[in-house]
């Protein structure tokens, strides 16, 4: 088990695939008007991306055109204080295909919120990294 | 009750605070060598302000310094699918008055992981916004 300078275990790159597959929300992290911003958003992993649905006139759709975002998800057990953490760093960008669009249609990527949600965008998962808290050192 | 153009029930400043003091674990956006950067961690909420401890030569404590910071805490319910989001924006300042510090290592905010965490970072609630989904849309 590999530890960080913090003391926490970090992930292989196996583990973070398996544990982005394990909860249906992540957050996308990107700019907005010169500002960080942070969105909470349903998501899918497909093949080497993670793809996310939204309206074509959505802020977080003119937010992340042609820029680099992060993405995270995590899961925590507020009582044992055990939990784990999986970032990804990657290119953004629209999927203007038809062919391609109605492939993720198919995608089991069921937005929570409602509207035309036929806009979708791709991060890349150009650097991913995770981290464990296992509740060893818990003050 | 508010909606945005999303059709997401837009949370009051009040109840976005409430919010803030609901959870232990939020997430802080930054930049890190000129990348959108989110880590994990845990918080207290003290006046107008979000407090956060970390070691002194931290990545988080390095990125944060005199930079504009996004925070965020969601929680989610993924068999009802309702949840909501609190977002903060505002600039990150390291506390190095002594007194102050000592104020805030009273505070009831022990982070989940080992280490000296000698170090205090306060981000002031300058932009707040919350969303909720109440379900009734889910698809």
């Amino acid at each position: 088990m590999r530890l960080d300078s913090s003391g926490l275990q970090v992930l292989t790159d196996e583990e973070c695939l398996r544990l982005l597959t394990s909860t249906p929300i992540g957050r996308i992290v990107f700019t907005d008007r010169a500002l960080p911003a942070v969105q909470p958003v349903a998501f899918c992993l497909d093949g080497d991306g993670i793809v996310i649905r939204t309206g074509v006139g959505s802020k977080l759709a003119a937010a992340t055109r042609r820029a680099v975002v992060a993405f995270e998800v995590d899961d925590y057990d507020p009582v044992l204080r055990t939990g784990w953490s999986v970032s990804v760093v990657g290119h953004a960008s629209a999927i203007t295909d038809p062919a391609e669009t109605a492939r993720l249609a198919e995608l089991p990527l069921d937005p929570w919120v409602p509207g035309d949600l036929d806009h979708y965008i791709r991060v890349s998962l150009e650097h991913i990294t995770g981290r464990r808290i296992t509740g060893a050192h818990s003050i």
